[in-house]
């Protein structure tokens, strides 16, 4: 696909570099698919579920918050940039609370958070504070895809580490670093991106042991580069956790973690993903400096979705529907797990989630799972959707990404679309291999 | 002030060039001057009025919208990237209203508009899409502070065309524009940004006569430039005319406009400034590009606020609300204008706003306003405060940047704020002339 038919048939020669690099996001391929078929279930969409959204919450939520002049008056004007004080206070110690820690432990001071329109934009912040063209990202391969889609649009490269079930692979993070250094490229790392909970798309988590030793590891080679090297740890699902799943620790909690480690979270995924709050913990220059570009890109989070996310918590709203939509998810991937048991073939591997919202599975090595492969286009004809495991590999691993793998999604779909989706897919895979 | 010192005490090297160039924003610095003195008066603040909040219908809004579980369902989901279907359409049909045309004009096609997380988001995804580093804009003198601040950080250089009471001067931007051409910059020019309702900071308007003079006069040098130049028509306080004001359409009705002109607008500040929804109409491939860079911003402005917004257009809440809000903005300026009329000297010229949310107010020559001038300080001694002009001024003005004028809001200052606060500014001004 050219430049030009890509933006709609017309030049962009005379566009920025960043509109002359962008690309449309696979992800809206997928959409088109799901309007060209509409019969077909989508276990692509990263959506959450309809059912358990918090309609009566927020409906209570919404006359607590207009009950007085003075209260809607406040919520309905402009806030401040950095986001509502009690909003910031309250993530900062609920982060420090998830992280076992004092409240008054400093890595979760206040005045280190940032609220955001949702992580997405958090994460787009960020990007704009440290990277220029050519400068290069360490990745968890695979990893989030829109994610890549921003380093993509921004020139910046990527290194992918494989990932594993507890986390990326750490030799290989080494060697990685170790290239980079003997080549003289270690100047131009800014940042190691990790999923670190339930990771999209895998599911896997870091273990507190890996994150040890990849902030150890990647200070190590800050003398080399000359500068700080970030680590941003994305907790996007981290509150997605199962019932029974343990809580594990951030890399915030970790010693010298305070001015490395980038830390983002999110109030939509748990709470509602039409309600756009995310949020990050970040060190000095940082914060200043991405406090500095959202007040140029909006002058601070709407407030009015601040103070429902606010008042959400303040009235325990928030934890108890997080508590059902936890018992929820978990219904639903063990019901997609015994599905698969059911209906895939044994030649596939999967894993058991223990939180978040996908599936990670694997084909044989002779079968491709890509957009236009013999699987998805059997997919497509017995009408069902997954992600292909080939958007979630950096560009690095060009020309030759994993290409065996699909991400399915069980976040969305009721529990018969689960059980319909995954029994085709077995159909198409059968058909394909 | 250094690099260093701004981002608070520590080196920025290892950040992103944007990171590097983007400075605090002159605006905090006035606001640090509240916190500092909490009973100063602040006219420098371009907040709303607070009494005016639509606390009442957002109240019904909010019934409505959580009426049915169905409902809230839809609006708690994501939607998606370029907005709701509905609002856009209302959003299309409105503008063609306003501007006096058929719905089915081509120029107000629901397809063209995206909507936003406020109308400042707009202006930035526009300017990722279109400048590199040392391109071109042309802008009005003295023109929207918050738009000078951004282009700072994209390192854009700025080509100041002398405002008008009707818009800005012709045979200046002719002028500007053929020394581009001779000096071989033409083909850097970008963009023409006109904020052609009610000014921010004039107040002034642009005249239809004007528009037309201008879109013909940009377009004859594009066959030079090599390439499109836009012109950005930002109607952000259009709707805020007073009730007498003459509605005056925008450059989309005129020929030829529709390729060329972007016009962005706003729900906030007609509505409330806590719901941070805006919108802009633009052509292909710009529409596309847009779109894909708010995907990696934010995957669409959150559902929820767009909903509020619709549902208010739709009651009527928007249309009743609005006619009120016109008219208490008339009386407060009304109120400012009597109060000038008795406590400043003959010396200062000033305007009478026809819509909008400022005064604009000039000294004599010899006095400066500038934020280390002997009337700021006189000012903060009377406690009383204002936006400098010389904030409002391109950096190509630089060092000779206009340091006579001031911006007086009315906005979210009470009717006995503003005349105490016109007051102690008439003293101030006395004491410095």
């Amino acid at each position: 696909m050219t430049k030009i038919a890509a933006a709609g048939k017309q030049s962009i020669d005379h566009l920025s570099e960043l509109a002359q690099r962008i690309e449309a996001p696979p992800i809206s391929w997928l959409m088109d698919q799901k309007l060209k078929y509409p019969d077909l279930i989508s276990l692509a969409a990263g959506f959450t579920d309809g059912p358990s959204l918090p309609a009566a919450e927020v409906q209570k939520i919404f006359k607590t918050i207009t009950r007085t002049k003075k209260r809607s008056m406040e919520i309905l004007q402009y806030g401040v940039g950095a986001g509502r004080d009690i909003l910031r206070k309250l993530t900062a110690s609920n982060t420090a609370l998830l992280d076992g820690q004092d409240e008054h432990h400093p890595a979760y001071r206040s005045d280190r958070v940032l609220i955001t329109h949702g992580s997405q934009q958090f994460l787009y912040l960020l990007s704009e504070a440290l990277f220029d063209k050519e400068d290069i990202v360490l990745l968890e391969a695979p990893t989030y895809f829109v994610y890549l889609g921003m380093l993509q649009s921004f020139g910046v490269q990527s290194r992918s580490i494989p990932m594993e079930p507890d986390g990326l692979n750490i030799k290989l993070l080494k060697e990685t670093l170790e290239t980079l250094k003997r080549t003289g490229q270690l100047s131009r790392v800014k940042l190691l991106y990790l999923v670190s909970y339930f990771q999209n798309p895998t599911g896997y988590s870091t273990s507190h042991a890996k994150k040890k030793a990849i902030l150890k590891l990647v200070r190590s080679y800050e003398k080399d580069a000359g500068h700080p090297i970030y680590i941003l740890e994305d907790a996007a699902y981290r509150e997605l956790k199962f019932p029974n799943t343990p809580e594990q620790p951030s890399m915030l909690t970790l010693p010298r973690a305070r001015d490395r480690v980038i830390y983002s979270g999110t109030y939509s995924k748990p709470f509602a993903t039409g309600i756009r709050v995310g949020y990050g913990f970040l060190p000095e220059p940082l914060r200043t400096i991405l406090l500095r570009i959202k007040g140029n890109h909006d002058f601070g989070t709407a407030n009015l979705l601040q103070a429902v996310v606010e008042e959400a918590l303040i009235s325990g709203l928030y934890a108890s529907h997080l508590k059902q939509l936890q018992a929820q998810y978990h219904k639903k991937a063990e019901w997609m797990c015994q599905s698969i048991e059911k209906y895939f073939s044994d030649s596939m591997t999967w894993n058991r989630p223990s939180g978040g919202l996908y599936v990670w599975a694997n084909a044989p090595d002779h079968v491709s799972t890509g957009p236009g492969s013999k699987l998805f286009k059997a997919c497509l004809k017995e009408r069902v959707m997954y992600v292909p495991g080939s958007y979630t590999y950096g560009e690095d691993l060009q020309p030759n990404k994993p290409d065996h793998a699909m991400r399915i999604s069980y976040g969305n779909a009721t529990l018969s679309e689960i059980q319909q989706g995954i029994k085709r897919l077995g159909t198409a895979l059968r058909a394909s291999e």
